[in-house]
């Protein structure tokens, strides 16, 4: 929902919040095996350095001031709210001394981020002010692009794969006429791009002269079922945040380790020196607000197990108390809950999201109902099943139909990684 | 750390960021327990919500007001920068109609807030100017008052239980001169409260006429080992902002309803009536930052197993070739990565923190450093593990030392929740 009080703000409702959170929770689990580290950054930084980044020369239309309330608090500078974390990953690789060995360093960051869209523009989760970007930023040697170009576009098929979104396209925007760093970081760096590009088995198409001033990016262009085009997940290499940050590491053979290149001889390698890093922005699943709403459209009602906010609902066949009791218990099995005291030892939950509808409607309405909605399991409580010991499930996601308590320990041990979901 | 850019706003570094990732993964399991539900909400709100919730005539002194940067894009009106979760829950609350069978509605929220301390009061993560609360609204019928401070006072115990931290001590602070609402709310209220607070077992004191002018509160009290109080958990009534919000729901019997109170006279249940909802405010942790602070000072480098950022290392006994592949191998089977290349399927990690050592440096001297710095369990990799196919592992967490692939395995199975962890 949108609140008067918060246009372009999203509010996100328990539905949504449970969305958002399986994908942070999916995106920090392959940040294991692509070497991310995930930091907690500040939300507000003094204007000196949004004027060090660059951000307010260039993008000061898409920002933020903050200043205090209070007259008789307004001691300090004026602060900027921020629109990118980029500046606050670089001060973290400034906090302390760099070497080669250390790097790449990456650092991921949920952080929510504001930019000032006219108003007239906002909708819905599409157009907002206030979003969170699945945020990455990779400092690295220049003779690791590549790689880490490679390793990008490997999440990015991985990610969209398990989401079932695509096909989608890769476009390599390269230098623009008005540019910094030297003709020659250029050719390198574009050199990278689209051998990591070439690798990747995708094909894509060149942009001659759309790059940023500050490097050449990939955008990736994802075409949704009404084949409208959508620009989601972007690669951008940057040569100028790493020089206006003063960012450096130290490198054998430094004017070789420069280039991207290395020697053998023993007195090159001797010398030691700084080197500025590259740093990769880099971004797969792009605003996680308007990632979900593609894949409102994408699924329409029919979510993936894992990311579906409905997955299990049981209903009661009356209103009977032993019933709804016998219901209540199968829904504290199905969610995992202890049936010790409460306070006597912490919750495991299974993480299975589970509702319960004790109304005093028909079964058949409820079902009905629920079906509509989307539950992808459907449980069923009646005086039958209080006999037997029972539960009737109706999933989608399990094999047949059945009706045992068996089946329910199943249903827990649903893990909840796409893997073992789909 | 802390940036010269972002005075009072702690910048989480990977580690800081895992256990604060670790204390909200914890709470969030625990939610299900309880009934929360998790919600996601705007950073900024125009002032006009602020003015309607109190906080410009109360509160401006501590918040920061927002604006566009820049002329051509102000078209809006000015925004205050949260300084807490309330009105925004109360937004969610009233955005469709609810009835009494609905509540209690209970929401949780991780948002960052924004206070403005001065600066000459700032410090490390304790006194701070943004920082996150595991911030939760309860709204509540007035019958279930009693009820809901009891389920918080004991969250408040299974908490501070699994974290080790206590003991503390709790406070009833009760009607002040200043107060809103009638007397008889204050009263019944201030029952309630007792009553909840006898039934928990804990001794409590009273401090008459310390409230919040808009309603009775309980204040947590903890203790640390210098034997210095802090106030960390809170559980706040509120009749107030119920009322400014304008929030109901529909219930039976109204005026009974209100009160508190039952009637078994079935003409009076047939009425339906608006009634005004319960407020409560709580926090367990209170501030994650500050809450991380006392437990950096409660364990003092010892952190338990499940919360250390520092769980295992992997240690190379030199630096050749095969050994420290089968270093990194037994890395990632600690990490559960699987063999197989990353684009192929996500990974579904085990979820410890794996470090790795493999400098040019004696296995003893890396050892020692290991140790100093806490890690939970070490393990090295030597030519012998490559021959036998073993690693040694040196954990404290695990019962006695062994060298077996066996006991990798067990220790990838350590199920990082608290009550297995201990
Ligand atoms: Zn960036
Ligand atoms: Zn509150």
């Amino acid at each position: 929902m949108t609140s008067v009080y918060s246009p372009g703000s999203p509010i996100l409702l328990p539905h949504g919040a449970r969305i958002f959170n399986r994908l942070v929770d999916f995106l920090r689990k392959q940040y294991v095996q692509y070497g991310f580290q995930e930091v907690i950054t500040p939300t507000i930084y003094k204007k000196a350095l949004w004027a060090t980044s660059g951000h307010l020369e260039n993008y000061a239309d898409d920002m933020y001031t903050v200043t205090s309330t209070s007259a008789s608090r307004a001691d300090d500078a004026e602060y900027g709210l921020k629109p990118m974390n980029c500046p606050g990953h670089c001060l973290i690789f400034a906090s302390q001394g760099r070497s080669y060995r250390d790097l790449p360093i990456r650092y991921a960051d949920f952080s929510p981020l504001h930019r000032n869209e006219i108003s007239g523009a906002l909708s819905g989760l599409t157009r907002v002010r206030r979003f969170h970007q699945d945020d990455g930023h990779i400092f690295c040697r220049p003779s690791q692009i590549r790689e880490e170009i490679s390793k990008t576009l490997d999440f990015v098929r991985l990610t969209y794969g398990i989401l079932g979104l695509g096909p989608y396209r890769l476009v390599l925007s390269t230098r623009p006429e008005q540019y910094i760093g030297s003709i020659d970081d250029w050719a390198q760096a574009e050199e990278a791009l689209k051998r990591a590009l070439t690798e990747s088995g995708n094909d894509y198409t060149i942009n001659e002269g759309d790059g940023a001033f500050y490097g050449p990016k990939i955008d990736i262009i994802l075409k949704d079922s009404d084949g409208k085009e959508h620009q989601t997940a972007t690669i951008q290499l940057d040569f100028q945040l790493p020089k206006r940050f003063g960012l450096k590491y130290t490198a054998p053979a430094p004017e070789f380790e420069r280039r991207g290149e290395t020697t053998t001889d023993p007195e090159l390698l001797a010398e030691y020196g700084p080197v500025q890093p590259v740093l990769i922005h880099r971004a797969v699943l792009g605003s996680a607000e308007r990632l979900m709403a593609l894949l409102i459209e994408h699924y329409n009602g029919k979510w993936p197990f894992w990311l579906n906010p409905r997955q299990a609902i049981v209903i009661t066949v009356n209103s009977t108390e032993p019933v709804v009791r016998w219901a209540r218990h199968t829904r504290d099995v199905l969610l995992g809950l202890s049936p010790a005291p409460a306070s006597a030892t912490p919750a495991s939950p299974t993480g299975l999201a589970v509702d319960f509808d004790d109304s005093d409607r028909t079964v058949g309405l409820k079902v009905r109902e629920a079906t509509s909605k989307g539950y992808g399991v459907i449980v069923t409580v009646g005086p039958d099943d209080l006999l037997n010991n029972t539960v009737c499930i109706n999933a989608a996601a399990l094999a047949g139909p059945n009706e045992s308590a068996e089946q329910l320990k199943k249903l827990r041990r649903i893990n909840m990684t796409p893997e073992e979901a789909r």
